[in-house]
């Protein structure tokens, strides 16, 4: 920011605006459409977005909502009881509607639960890796990362002990499971010990449940079974397949719901109104949903099988979502440029594992294998040969 | 708040969190369709937007999305191009393509603004009375509203001459012309001295611009022919009848691009690509929308001629926008309990001015008159015998 420059002397000063870093993997996306308007053949694994659409039976309920409302500013009071009624079903959790804020993604729920939990100069927890937004937008608030390192041995994920082990104890903590970029899913008895430490040592928890319903090893639990009091956020952008559609939600305990309000109100004021109508339908059209998770299934098979050919052999495969997060430090310390390299070879498209580790990141990558299996096959085709010809570094 | 409750005793203490204020318009729109639900007829004049819908164009572009594409996380460059075309067309000012920013609408076009230019602490001048998420946006973001109380003499907007005489100088700005709750708008000449005072103070400028395309007096002008690097936010809200939509922008001075991009993609992702899509149709559909205009200034002629004959003599015409500020001092010190009276006895739902001004508003209420002219008939109906039946008080 220039803004000092142009100062006026009579100004306080205050603190500095809060730097925030891009995602990488735009800036790789970008290249990749590029090379696509030049005519390449490109394949987009780098972003964790749905190729799928939204259900056939949503977008017939968005054709009708064009030609018969006026949209305005509107919250659907239906899909919060659907949205209450999911929790009793799948969880066994009890919530009042109006413990529900619709929001325009799980981006501004997120911006809405750190909004209401703490003010600047707090400490929230959380994995490192993890999800890039986590640590900038902390940032952007003025809250602390404290940034806990995760390998292989914890499968990349925050334990009970580690955080019984802060000193201090941090004021919040954000959890995600299955967690973006390893798509690792935390036990239940270990979510319950993480609870039970929550509750003794008064931090508060998010929970990011985005990646709820996709997972490969039975159903992935909420926070909300084990600490009532947790602020949960969820989407419609990935199990329902709906990113481009701006629909999320929050679960916002029974006594911040006030304070939640008003913040939506002021802060976003309302979610897409077709958004809310074919996201209700949505709820309806599990077999059509559940079809994609078995495409998401054989593409984990798919990539599972070729990673050790690709001399790619320490991955935590992964219980949920639809990333594989790589260790290839054997091949480079430049995880952007190592993507980029890859992308303008083969016209495979990755995101760099700086988006999710600025201290190890540099010697990982993220495949995302959300798109059809047909293109996860030509993916593979295209990497073998060039993960072949790539010369290791360190004599290792 | 009741976090502190439960701190542990090796819990770093720090601010409390910030109170916002809920919409108190939203309460009394609660109880009206509490009364539409139990068969009353209802004529909804408490919220801004317009009842028109989206034009035919962009509705039908909208369905061809929904055939066609899977929408994923998207930010349209052709919608930027048109963007920034308007600004040299509308306001004879360049902009570059990539100075704007596609939001969820202009609420968190405002925060994205805020965000980039300023730290908590920093103090930030506003007109008092003024768009309610304005003062609880600050707030949220622990910046420091300075309401400038600004009367009928100055026709309730800001004056270069107030900024120049605030001390110290405050660190920003926000200028709303056409303003919410009054319409008035700022003339050229006020606009350059303000940007002028600004400029020689080191004042941020955020301009909300949500209103241009709605003036009965001429066009507005935009800060940016002023002030170059004012940070601007619009929406497709007012204007272009899209605000269930949800989607705005941001104009973003060339230095506070990547800081605003970055923001963008870690606290919001991006906006809905259907509205995107019709968006972009919706800048071809002048003529339809240009006959909401006259719709509007057909209510706003009905409103100001009957104002008189309902007692309301303390009214700065409004200049755009489709809002009626009233002074209702002689009736109540209660508005909202005033407008809720309105409500309840003639089905007539306005907005309250303690939504506005915290200070006066319990004197004033705002009427938004962009609804059908047969309703604003039917509302001047309703209210005629009301206004005459209800006491004066202190002796007025």
């Amino acid at each position: 920011m220039s803004q000092t420059a142009e100062l006026a002397p009579d100004r306080q000063r205050h603190a500095p605006i809060a730097a925030v870093e891009p995602f990488h993997a735009i800036a790789v996306s970008r290249v990749a459409h590029e090379l696509a308007d030049a005519g390449r053949d490109i394949i987009h694994m780098e972003f964790g977005q749905p190729s799928t659409g939204a259900p056939a039976a949503a977008i017939a309920e968005a054709h009708r909502v064009l030609d018969t409302e006026a949209m305005g500013y509107w919250e659907s009071n239906p899909l919060k009881e659907r949205i209450a009624a999911h929790y009793a079903e799948t969880y066994g959790v009890t919530i009042e509607r109006e413990q529900v804020i619709l929001t325009c993604g799980a981006s501004p729920a997120l911006v809405l639960a750190l909004s209401c939990l703490f003010a600047p100069g707090a400490r929230v927890a959380l994995a490192r890796p993890g999800y890039v937004a986590y640590r900038n937008t902390l940032r952007a608030l003025y809250l602390e990362p404290v940034e806990l390192p995760c390998g292989p041995a914890e499968r990349y994920q925050l334990t009970a002990a580690a955080l019984a082990a802060l000193d201090p104890a941090p004021d919040g903590v954000i959890i995600a499971s299955p967690a973006n970029p390893t798509g690792t899913i935390i036990a239940p008895d270990e979510l319950a010990a993480i609870a039970a430490v929550c509750r003794a040592r008064g931090i508060r928890i998010v929970s990011d449940e985005i990646y709820h319903g996709l997972s490969f090893v039975g159903p992935a639990r909420s926070l909300l079974e084990h600490a009532p009091d947790a602020f949960v956020v969820n989407s419609f952008s990935k199990y329902f397949s709906m990113p481009g559609w701006r629909l999320g939600w929050a679960v916002v305990p029974r006594e911040s719901v006030g304070a939640a309000r008003a913040r939506m109100g002021n802060l976003f004021l309302t979610p897409p109104v077709i958004a809310q109508r074919a996201g209700l339908t949505a709820f309806g059209c599990r077999d059509e949903l559940e079809q994609h998770i078995a495409t998401y299934a054989r593409n984990r098979a798919l990539m599972l099988a070729v990673l050790p050919q690709l001399g790619l052999d320490k991955v935590a495969p992964p219980d949920g979502a639809f990333y594989l997060y790589a260790d290839i430090g054997h091949l480079t310390a430049d995880s952007l440029g190592f993507c980029e390299r890859l992308l303008r070879d083969t016209g495979v498209c990755t995101a760099p594992g700086i988006d999710f580790d600025p201290v190890e990141g540099h010697r990982f990558m993220r495949f995302s294998f959300a798109v059809s299996t047909d293109l996860i096959e030509q993916a593979i085709a295209r990497m073998i040969p060039w993960f072949a010809a790539q010369p290791h570094i360190n004599g290792e």
